[in-house]
């Protein structure tokens, strides 16, 4: 019996042992043929350079997805195919423009968007005298006679103490998504917000406002960082100072858009599916290389590099260019509906969604069992530079897919950067290291690899 | 006799605990302190925009000098003193060019730039064919009989597969130092090097190269990349192409210069130091923003920040910005030199000269029971999403203190951009994110205070 155990104990370590040796052999091939052959870097240059903005509903996102369907065409997928869904199609309009006229008759411009989904002013523009405020519980202290006919300014500035800058988003988040329309709650005529971003320049971020159906839709901007600490600076000397906002954007009517998909089939679950995917909608006024051509050329690239290295993953491997996650989400909704609607079994799915830089490591979300196991691969991800594992992660196109027992990720990169780019006209392929962009692709690849050989429970 | 044992334990554990918070208080201090008050980053623009390139023995390196010591002294450093030293005085001189004359007749020009040290051409220039090599075997398999009267055309790439890039630059660093004198001892007329870049761009990257005078000095250059692509795909087809090659680069006599040098006074050791510095030149192309005026900057800032968070270091905090790191080493031979000959105790040196990217860790250079010690301080900077700690690091301007007994160690930054823009045009401010830029003088202002407060032994 004794010998029987030890025989059977030495047996589990030898396979143990040889499982961890194909693993890394197999993950340094998806490294190699990243590394060396990896397309990601040229085909976002395409994505940026020959259709650049690309909001939902726009020409140019249609453009992007049939882009992108030939691209999956061309990295090797077995199937590609368009999944439709409806998307808002708000435009920016002409000739938007914010000006201050202090109380001695100077003027001055400020480097200024409006904010996604906004409304626009009317035709005259709108003027009025301008409350600050450093975020709601300030808004609402301030109540109806503080700000009643007056332009709310919400200057929250990101804090540079978190050292993961998505955190200091996540606090300033609210400002932009909410404070328009809380500001209308107590009679604003306007809003505008303080860039969300990390540096101080003169770029304006935009990014999507939400209104409440209980209050007046008010239009809301952005100002440069720049142009927040003026305005703050000014307003302490010249509280009579007035601001004159001039916008003519408008929401038309939905567009049929679409989800770009491309499969490997699986060969031992052909009905059971990894995901992995990025947004291909970006803002309008950037090219949108990290938020989030990087993500969809990821995407494209593990389909590539799966095909190229003679990878057989036993589930069928989704890559999908998800639409509308800036401005709506509704591609994340249409590919849920489609997966609950077919009772498709999802086992995995992994979004990129936080920029192009240097992989640090995944955020995951599943239950604290299928961690634990997860954390065990750590010395397969350690050569890679690859140390970051929390379960604290989800997806904003995938979030989802979790009510079907999928278990998700995202990928984290290196965050330094990317307030400072995000959302903004310097959000360029310019802004893109290849070797990162490849990095991240190489890194979830060979994530996705070890959850197809060895599905987690 | 037990219950002493016990008493003592417990009273060393709850002295230990409050070490480690005392530590990690302290720490966030730092931290707090440079992510928000932090001047590097203005202080980089500075020297970038109003002096820009600064070459050993050239006015603007003259200039450097004058204005870090200005910076050291509004940084608030006790003491600040000019470290003087002789170094070289190399001039790119004008008009260098290289154009390739095909069998054909048809002409192309090419992206280059002469090689740091290098002898120029003669007036008329230099014209021969071009015999490529991958590398140091390859040429001397070629010998005499292949090379003589010939340019030799080192075509070696990056090797994209080493996650640190370092690494593949180690590798190649050979044919740019090493490969022209070798080149000249096969009777070679003249060498052109591949750019060490890890990406293909236009822009040619220079760096030191080195004559063994047993040999004639021929004139080497580097090329861009895509030049070098370009080439090796032309001569496959035309070997009898011609090169024409000219510069007017030339080595003048020796120039005074200085290292800058701040201190702050140790409360209880001020006769024992810590030091920690960047280099002050760079190359002539470049503004040297991430080379080196970045580790300039962050060790400034680790002075300012000491002050201005109120730290009282038991050691002499001696921040130093080393000069004429990039063709001759003659500042860090400087500082050594003045360092034995005052018979200074030197405890611990960080440098930092691998770019101002996002802080990933240290590498050191001390025996591996002080590195064992070293590692129990991992959890101090988890935190801050620093993980990498080596053993196998040193600092082309601090390594020989070494021999003094001095523990040594560099900074760490992410190095996957650094080699897209090292020694070329492309290293400017702009290519600089200001929070990763302060997250590694932190990082460094981290470890000093460590090293400082519990010196290894």
């Amino acid at each position: 019996m004794k010998k029987t155990v030890i025989v059977l104990m030495a047996s589990c370590l030898v396979q143990l042992a040889a499982a961890q040796t194909n693993d890394s052999v197999a993950i340094s091939r998806i490294f190699k043929e990243v590394m060396v052959n990896g397309r990601a870097y040229d085909n976002l240059r395409q994505l940026c350079k020959q259709i650049g903005p690309r909001l939902s509903g726009s020409p140019e996102a249609a453009r992007a997805v049939e882009m992108t369907r030939l691209m999956l065409q061309q990295a090797g997928a077995d199937t590609v195919y368009l999944q439709p869904c409806m998307v808002p199609h708000w435009v920016r309009g002409k000739n938007e423009h914010a000006e201050l006229t202090l109380s001695d008759g100077n003027r001055l411009s400020m480097k200024m968007c409006a904010l996604g989904n906004s409304v626009g002013t009317p035709a005259v523009g709108t003027q009025a005298q301008v409350v600050e405020v450093g975020g709601m519980e300030e808004l609402a202290k301030l109540g109806e006679k503080g700000v009643k006919g007056k332009i709310v300014f919400f200057n929250k500035p990101m804090n540079p103490l978190h050292v993961r800058t998505f955190r200091a988003y996540g606090e300033c988040g609210i400002v932009r998504w909410g404070g328009p329309t809380e500001a209308a709650r107590y009679g604003a005529v306007a809003a505008v917000v303080r860039s969300l971003a990390s540096n101080v320049d003169e770029y304006p971020h935009t990014g999507v406002t939400e209104y409440n159906d209980s209050f007046p839709k008010i239009p809301a901007i952005a100002i440069s960082t720049n142009d927040a600490e003026q305005l703050s600076e000014l307003l302490k000397k010249d509280r009579g100072l007035q601001l004159n906002l001039f916008t003519s954007c408008q929401m038309l009517p939905d567009e049929l858009s679409y989800n770009v998909i491309g499969e490997i089939k699986g060969t031992v679950h052909p009905d059971q599916y990894i995901t992995v995917g990025g947004h291909l909608d970006s803002w309008d006024l950037a090219e949108g290389a990290h938020d989030d051509g990087a993500g969809c050329m990821q995407s494209i690239e593990i389909i590539r590099a799966f095909k190229s290295a003679g990878m057989k993953p036993r589930h069928t491997i989704r890559a999908v260019m998800f639409m509308n996650e800036e401005n709506g989400g509704r591609g994340g909704e249409a590919y849920y509906a489609a997966a609950k609607q077919k009772s498709e079994k999802h086992l995995f799915a992994i979004e990129s969604d936080a920029g192009g830089f240097t992989p640090r490591g995944f955020a995951t979300g599943m239950g604290e069992k299928s961690f634990k196991q997860m954390l065990k691969w750590k010395p397969l991800f350690e050569p890679y530079d690859l140390h970051q594992f929390s379960n604290d992660g989800s997806g904003s196109d995938i979030y989802h897919l979790k009510e079907m027992g999928c278990m998700v990720a995202e990928l984290r990169p290196d965050s330094q950067r990317y307030f400072d780019i995000h959302h903004a006209a310097t959000d360029t392929f310019e802004s893109v290291s290849k070797r990162e962009l490849l990095l991240g692709a190489f890194a979830m690849g060979a994530l996705i690899y070890l959850m197809d050989v060895h599905p987690l429970k």
